[in-house]
């Protein structure tokens, strides 16, 4: 029996204290996401395998984290790898939806991959995705809305962007081979973690010459400038500074240009990114990988659908994980209970009862003491889960109609009408 | 390709219309529960196939509907069937953890069973319970909270309870063979779906005798009193009465007698319960099922986990999709627009992007024209998605200071200064 009880191999369970910052993590992201304009949708975890592996035909390597199994009717099943399949079969089986459709999903999503890093094999993404919209403004207000999700989580943070379109053409100009280069994208997009010279030994591993690697590092540095290759005879780069600049005047009126920054390298090594590419980092760099990011994806919808239709699309995605951590590093993430009040009832339990319910109906969190134990006892548990305010409700307070509220913190004792009492500032911020 | 395109049997997606209606219950939820000082727990969805089969050992009907799988390392998993073996499994891996222990948990759980009920395999449980107490307070309080959470959601119900201990202690002074009592409740318990006829047949084919079933409709009658069998011989009947008038007395003092009965037949089909049961039902009766329900199950955890301790619990359970039919029925599940206003910039797309990111930050939901089309088809767009406030923003309103806001359901235009907009009333709710 023993050995049966522990979590499976790469998840965990996420306790109360956790939780509620989690659920306050979650609940600002939903909020924000619904004040621009997009709609929350639920898919099912249980996906068809083959839908998958059509999907990830090229990557065998994702299908190796996917999780496989089988109903009754033996049918073959997966669980979702990630949001943007069920999102793209969303978009396949409703062929009446009206575009522009612009949704969020927050749910869990699997892979079987390695642990080590501390990376779970169970987790939720958030995503938020809009289809059906060509213009680069569709970037611009995903970028606002990632500057007021942290806003409202109270982390600065400044994004960086670049244009795939463009960086593949510059990537032609040095001359590389066009098969190799979303190769040496990858290698590139990890300049960031890895540095500069772990980049070039990797372009070197990759059969890049030396030569070739210095032209690249030569054009990708400080001095390049759009302007110089606006009239440039590669039409990739041509169309990516377009919307580099269309990107950039979105940015501008936004005055949001200190906060955004141009960086050549960036991919978000994802092949399915087909313009604009994002990452959010947190300005103070306590954690060095992004926190969310995002990007155009015009063709992966309609070649997953097998349609003629264009679908551009635009979409980016949140790490609940990664920006608790970040909370945390900057005791943002502090525990408090989760509890505003405790009241100990002595002979009082209906009355009890009754206070509780209706301060819980103006929104403060109460706890009552349900067990028959001494008060010393009672006083112990609201003080090891910090609760901040105690009540202690005997016959004479009930008689005499007030009541002393014990701030646990200060050591300090109110005394209050009961009939008053729902005025009392519990320090409930929200 | 055609065939890959639809949802795993048993699943659907709710889309963004339905969901916007199930993310207010679950938030409604959400903030109940923690107002009851309750804390969010949250569990993997992957289990120990192990762990589950031993805590269901007896029902074998249920591991037939548990979905098995196996990760990279040959580990024999499966997806959670419900949310109290993993509420058990924490109380098991934490042995520090301070009773009692308030949580509550609203996430998947899978089951691959019939559909043809209309039943998915994959859906969302909302359950809530405190481990540690002993005291019918904790059931008297947890019938508060399910009236705080129907309130809430404007919803009319009542609550039925029973008891167990009392139930089968009456059973037991009718004569029946003691290992046929579970059996009888089962088929008692269905009064409310089959009716009282049908409940007879299935007594009799469970091989009850008529007499002993007259034995039982005589004495569950509308005369039963619970005062009769106070001082019963049998200490079933008398532990179960004293629950009973505990739980009553607490009713009373609440002012809930007249939105609870006492029903002698429910049960709440499963063994696991020892003591109260009780179920949630729609005043109007407009769907017959129970809504939610609960009781008191204070030998299933230390079983569980092979203890000697004691873990007196008492929880219940809210149906996500019965909630929402039942909102349905009502029209109270309307599904109106997520979006409060539609701004289409002609030419100013940069003071749309301004404009709707102040009104966000006020808690307005805004989508803007992110297309280059003609008016008409953005004016067609809102018409479609039902949006009630549209702003059309030229470059003459923005040198004007001043835009017309289009009521769309009344056909009616109101100037209103652009500085001052946010404080227009858009019919925001929450």
């Amino acid at each position: 029996m023993e050995s049966l009880l522990q979590n499976v191999k790469g998840t965990k369970d996420f306790m109360p204290g956790e939780e509620q910052i989690r659920t306050k993590i979650r609940n600002i992201l939903d909020e924000v996401f619904r004040n621009y304009g997009y709609g929350p949708l639920e898919t099912p975890i249980l996906c068809q395998y083959d839908l998958l592996a059509s999907k990830y035909a090229g990557g065998s390597e994702i299908l190796k984290e996917v999780y496989q199994l089988k109903d009754q009717g033996n049918r073959d099943l997966c669980l979702r790898y990630d949001l943007t399949v069920p999102f793209c079969k969303v978009i396949g089986i409703n062929p009446t939806l009206q575009l522009p459709f612009k949704r969020y999903e927050i749910g869990k999503v699997f892979r079987d991959g390695p642990v080590k890093t501390g990376r779970l094999r169970e987790f939720i993404q958030c995503d938020v995705d809009v289809v059906g919209v060509k213009g680069i403004i569709a970037e611009a207000e995903l970028m606002c809305l990632a500057f007021e999700v942290f806003k409202r989580l109270d982390m600065r943070v400044y994004i960086q962007y670049n244009n795939r379109k463009l960086l593949t053409g510059l990537l032609e100009f040095t001359g590389i081979d066009n098969n190799l280069i979303n190769e040496v994208i990858k290698t590139m997009d990890k300049i960031n973690k890895i540095g500069e010279d772990a980049v070039k030994e990797e372009l070197t591993l990759k059969g890049i010459s030396r030569d070739t690697i210095s032209r690249i590092f030569n054009l990708l540095n400080e001095d390049f400038s759009l302007s110089d290759f606006q009239h440039s005879s590669n039409s990739s780069i041509r169309e990516g500074i377009a919307e580099i600049k269309e990107l950039q005047s979105y940015l501008s009126g936004l005055e949001l240009m200190t906060k955004t920054q141009l960086n050549l390298f960036l991919a978000r090594g994802l092949d399915i990114y087909t313009g604009t590419v994002f990452e959010v980092f947190l300005s103070d760099e306590c954690i060095k990988s992004s926190i969310a990011g995002g990007g155009r994806y015009d063709k992966i919808i309609g070649k997953f659908l097998d349609s003629e239709q264009e679908y551009p699309a635009v979409g980016m995605s949140f790490g609940l994980d990664v920006i608790y951590t970040a909370m945390e590093m900057k005791n943002a993430a502090q525990q408090k209970s989760p509890i505003d009040l405790f009241i100990i009832p002595i002979g009082t339990q209906i009355e009890a009862l009754k206070l509780a319910c209706c301060l819980r109906a103006k929104g403060i969190k109460v706890e009552i003491e349900l067990r028959n134990v001494k008060l010393k006892k009672s006083l112990d548990y609201a003080n090891k889960q910090d609760i901040p305010y105690v009540i202690i409700l005997g016959e004479d307070e009930m008689n005499k109609g007030s009541v002393k509220v014990k701030d646990m913190r200060k050591g300090i004792e109110e005394g209050i009408e009961i009939a008053r009492i729902e005025r009392f500032n519990f320090g409930t911020d929200q």
